[in-house]
């Protein structure tokens, strides 16, 4: 029987989904964790490569097993021995003919900042710390330059041998939340401090998290790291809304922004017929 | 000259805030860190210790220094040299008899849970993990009772030999949010077997982030794991709205819930005058 699951996962222990001689990878630790409870090697396929240190809310994967355990209780069996930062959401039986990457027809990344003068250590092992305010507003409108079907050579990291470079992105979007915590709301002191870093057009964006979500039907490598880096560039004006318009254009990955650490970048879903 | 700091640590990796033989305190690195940055030891003093495992996204301290860095810039350089898991968020000049223990009002801490079937890794270093519903509105029936100056003893360690055990919570408060992710919407399997755990009352809370956050005067040994642990009895039916009321005027350890894990709780703001 061919079966498919939703696992979840924090990357930042692991060189990520796929098997590698350099140190644990996703796979090896989940395929491990299959084989414990089938009783037979059981090889896993994912959506896609996430790489090291890169996050998974909504990983999507197959594997083929013979077991009496019914599909919604296999997660029980397998999170009992997965390490804790592997858990396994849901499990269904699938069709023979399902393949976790073949059949994926669009996926959601958020790449996750924080906005604050400080690290936060409670968010920063899954965000990237920012530590000046950013023009959301800016953001926003270069998100929509992003949309669309496009060559995003630009995007795709220096190096890559990928012929077809055309990818259609159905929305790029951008949400802001409050910290855990601001103790400069509390402290008189730190409040007059904060002009001193503060953009007044987005004074209100300072102290929050930021979500850069991207929906596409695929992504070259490293293609959300550097949507995100150079929307951040784009929000600290470093780059103008039109520049990343002839970014696109121009196919040349220079005129990007930079690509943003992995620790940021979680895949949060994976979408099929 | 003294100072006044808020600082932010994730506890995971620590014995807790104080010194201790067994393993790393989270003061013995913020005092390395401080004699680092002023050249000479620095004994910082905490508003209470946090045990191992607990975090802080407000802790204050206070400690002397004889240095000419202006006290806002002293977090750029303390930070440059703590542990990522470690951060001073804010610092200031304070009077020569302020005293970050025994000038503390009221100090809020939030005890964290996620309701969900399975594990969620990204929530799972900071939150205790619930597996089944909570009746959120007879939790915060329950709350009410704690509200007021009472003999806490119930919610005291069993052990303890502190004599006082009166103290004043002013607030206790139960705030619902969603997950990061909630693959059920999207997927309709699931969405059939949910009911399985459904307390149809609650079914809405399945699935969702609960912050129990209590703000008092001051608090006795565990009493804040122990408060939610029996808000959480509450909220699964173990225990009635009456018999939180019971157990605190019996001042009987044994009826009230158990204690939860440290790794959900945090100090999130002290308050002086």
């Amino acid at each position: 029987m061919r079966y498919k699951a939703v696992i979840s996962y924090l990357g930042s222990g692991y060189v990520g989904w796929q098997r590698q001689l350099n140190g644990l990878s996703v796979q090896q630790a989940l395929e491990e964790a299959l084989e414990k409870v089938f009783g037979a090697p059981t090889h896993a396929t994912a959506s896609g490569r996430t790489d090291a240190g890169v996050h998974a809310e909504g990983q999507v994967i197959h594997f083929d097993a013979e077991t009496s355990i019914p599909a919604e209780k296999i997660p029980f069996a397998v999170n009992a021995v997965l390490p804790d930062d592997i858990s396994m959401l849901l499990c269904e039986e699938a069709s023979e003919d399902f393949n976790a990457r073949f059949c994926a027809k669009r996926k959601t990344y958020a790449y996750r900042l924080y906005l604050s003068r400080h690290r936060r250590p409670l968010l920063d092992p899954t965000h990237e710390h920012i530590p000046v305010p950013l023009d959301l507003a800016a953001m926003r409108e270069a998100a929509k330059e992003i949309e669309g079907t496009h060559d995003f050579k630009c995007f795709e990291a220096a190096g890559s041998v990928i012929k077809n470079t055309v990818r259609t992105v159905y929305s790029v979007n951008i949400s802001a939340g409050t910290l855990p915590i601001v103790p400069l709301a509390s402290l008189p002191s730190e409040l007059a401090d904060v002009p001193m870093f503060l953009n007044l057009t987005t004074g209100e964006e300072f102290n929050c998290t930021v979500d850069i979500s991207v929906t596409g039907n695929g992504f070259l490598y490293n293609m959300v790291r550097i949507i995100a880096g150079t929307l951040v560039y784009v929000g600290m004006g470093k780059l103008s809304v039109e520049d990343v318009r002839k970014a696109i254009l121009s196919k040349d990955r220079t005129l990007a922004g930079k690509t943003l650490p992995a620790k940021g970048l979680h895949l949060i879903e994976v979408r099929y017929d």
